[in-house]
């Protein structure tokens, strides 16, 4: 809606960011948009940007994007990660989970394919999303050669141009892994469990040169500019497990990642920085705080964390559990992670389930921030559930679908009863219909 | 165990509660047994209880029990409720829901069934369940009379002394809900929604009397302290939505239920007491330091909270989260939510969901509390996830089951990789496998 050709070619002759518009004080569309979205002044969500505290993930390229502003001032955002592997899925299935995704309301999604066919894959998603799309360049790359170290930076330079222009709004790159971090990880449980990270480190230890991500990433700066891509400073060293977690490796390539967000800004980029990963629950808030002070307020996003390693299979629970507590304070958009997370990708229903988990998590989060309004649509609920009300609780709630799905089912097949009460009290023992009574004894 | 016809005798004639026992410096087996399975020397476990902030539901006629510790120098521990309703199940249903309730690892059974055959269900989970079993006698209570209010004093003690007699160890009783608190509850967005303070208002309304149970607790002592049925104070006005949640009507009868611990207490009898309900996730720590201030540090057992009221379908997830907090900050006990709550009664595979939903949020609170030991199964996961060892995963993971189910249908078909990698990488991107490798190049 708001990239049309003529902001198209605006944006390619002035060369403006979002970051640059707000700090020329000129109020963008997308700006506007933000605002009206979540009930911000839209002088306050140009100030936010241009102090980098939020961003608004939109590149020029992507056509029918409705923008979103990531940032503590806006509501918490969820992203769901979807994409084949090697040995699963194809372009139908994955256009299917993205619709799975949207309609339950992920914020944003990355399409994280690592298999055949990514170009095509990203395309269509690009194509199909309204919302931000977001990709991790490294991914297509590692597929264009044999062996990671054979790969140049001017392939993985043109991969990301490419992402760029066929309108990928944000890119997660591990620009702050160092040389120097690598023998931190090398003492950890779990060593790095970022496969960017992963396979930058056997590129640099195979080659002997620092991560060629952060020697160019003025190169990298300028190809986002002209897009105005977003860039989310991947975490490759985040803590794979609970012993790792607040480790010298993680917080070593989180300063770099405070350098790096600097120098994009200085650059007019739009940043957020990307965090853990696997974090026992008392450690949370001071991750939070940690990353917003080394990266000057740059947008948190998070994986998780989860609050335990002994949960696969239910890894989105343990994940929204992490995500409410780093949302809370003050990360802006969550991962999501699915329940089938660590041992298999994820098919629809994970899709869903990981969707609806982690937007529990950030309108928990936004609830307790005392977020202006988010609690209104609770209420509603609530209102709803005393008037015994179910059809208006639908609407309301996070998957109208499944519930009402488990509603019928439990229904009692007593006439005249259907339209009332469920099967967890009865008819002589629900609160609700005692409660309401009471007014009139 | 524990509970041999010796000990039975001995307790008969003495009448010593696990409280008094403690008070007079006696290290009953039960005792014993909790320290051993919780690490903690027996004479710290006895002095716990002897200051109320332990209990141990062990009713002396519930014979085959092993034992467990609530409070909070133990574990954090879940409660599952199962029980049919007017409209649906049967005994042989609800046994097979303990029995998954069990296998997945509830440290506590409630069983509050509503409709036919109340005691013979009762009798059959007691003989069936080795962990503690609780009761809302009132239920029952209400099954036996045409309307509430026609329900005696004595009818009411009646029912809870069978349920003594016949083994439950701990019983849900809304002693502290007041004819004055009433009032305070009707300005609210839902009212009562605990169905035994829904009943116990409206008998207290259309009589024009108290609260039986505040008015007659000290008989109700008597039958506790007779069998070491321990109290579990119920929360009779608990909110049920985030709108009411720390308003008067619950901090008032907070206070009576202070009161209420000290008078149990006095007579040697064990207590816990309940709590919210719904609550915003920044109240949570809040109403835990209260609750462990008004009642003297006794052991908090607490339903949930929900950080939202909107997730119907996936309340689990809610109460999870609000759990941890509340594990986190005090809590000694969870009550499991299950994925059809506020919309039916739970089946076999809503009791799996809400268990290990439940289980996650008081392990992780263990780790965050920085309790002994908790984070071991952990760090062996984490070693069994780095070296691809996946059937050391599977032992230790929270259901085998289930993560080899997702593991085996994810698994790619290609021969001679199916015993190392997932579908979720592939064997090219496989960080673990990428990491391990570091280390000789």
């Amino acid at each position: 809606m708001n990239n049309s050709p003529q902001r198209h070619r605006e944006h390619r002759e002035n060369i403006f960011t979002q970051l640059r518009s707000a700090r020329n004080g000129i109020l963008t569309k997308e700006m506007k948009h933000v605002a009206a979205d979540e009930g911000l002044e839209p002088e306050f969500v140009r100030k936010e940007i241009a102090a980098g505290r939020m961003i608004i993930p939109a590149n020029v390229n992507h056509r029918n994007l409705k923008p979103i502003g990531i940032g503590i001032a806006a509501r918490c955002k969820i992203n769901a990660n979807i994409g084949n592997s090697a040995i699963s899925s194809d372009e139908g299935l994955e256009l299917k989970k993205l619709c799975v995704a949207l309609e339950h309301g992920a914020d944003a999604v990355m399409d994280l394919s690592t298999g055949c066919d990514i170009d095509r894959i990203r395309r269509a998603i690009v194509a199909a999303c309204d919302k931000p799309v977001g990709t991790v360049p490294m991914y297509e790359a590692a597929e264009m050669v044999e062996k990671i170290e054979d790969l140049t930076v001017d392939q993985l330079m043109a991969v990301i141009e490419r992402h760029a222009e066929q309108g990928v709004d944000f890119i997660t790159v591990h620009c702050g892994l160092l040389r120097s971090h690598i023998p931190l990880a090398q003492k950890r449980v779990t060593g790095i469990v970022s496969r960017g990270g992963a396979l930058l480190a056997r590129w640099m230890k195979k080659r002997g040169e620092e991560n060629p991500l952060y020697t160019n990433f003025d190169r990298l700066l300028e190809i986002c500019r002209k897009h105005d891509l977003s860039l989310s400073l991947g975490d490759g060293l985040r803590p794979g497990c609970l012993a790792d977690a607040s480790d010298s490796a993680q917080f070593a390539e989180l300063e770099t990642l405070g350098e790096l967000t600097r120098k994009a800004w200085e650059k007019d980029v739009q940043v957020m920085v990307e965090g853990p990963g696997h974090i026992p629950f008392d450690q949370i808030e001071f991750n939070i705080k940690k990353q917003i002070e080394l990266c000057n307020g740059a947008p948190f996003y998070v994986l998780g964390p989860l609050v335990t390693d002994i949960a696969a299979g239910y890894d989105h629970i343990a994940s929204a559990i992490g995500g409410t507590m780093a949302a809370y304070a003050g990360a802006s958009m969550l991962c999501y992670v699915t329940p089938k997370e660590h041992l298999g990708l994820p098919a629809e229903e994970d899709v869903r389930q990981g969707v609806i988990a982690h937007k529990i998590a950030a309108h928990a989060a936004d609830i307790a921030r005392g977020r202006k309004g988010a609690r209104e649509r609770d209420d509603a609920l609530s209102r709803a559930r005393f008037a015994l009300d179910w059809e208006r609780q639908f609407e309301l709630l996070l998957d109208p679908k499944r519930a009402r799905e488990y509603w019928e089912s439990a229904r009692p097949e007593v006439s005249g009863l259907r339209s009332q009460v469920c099967s967890m009290c009865g008819p002589k023992f629900c609160a609700m219909k005692l409660s309401r009574e009471l007014t009139d004894l």
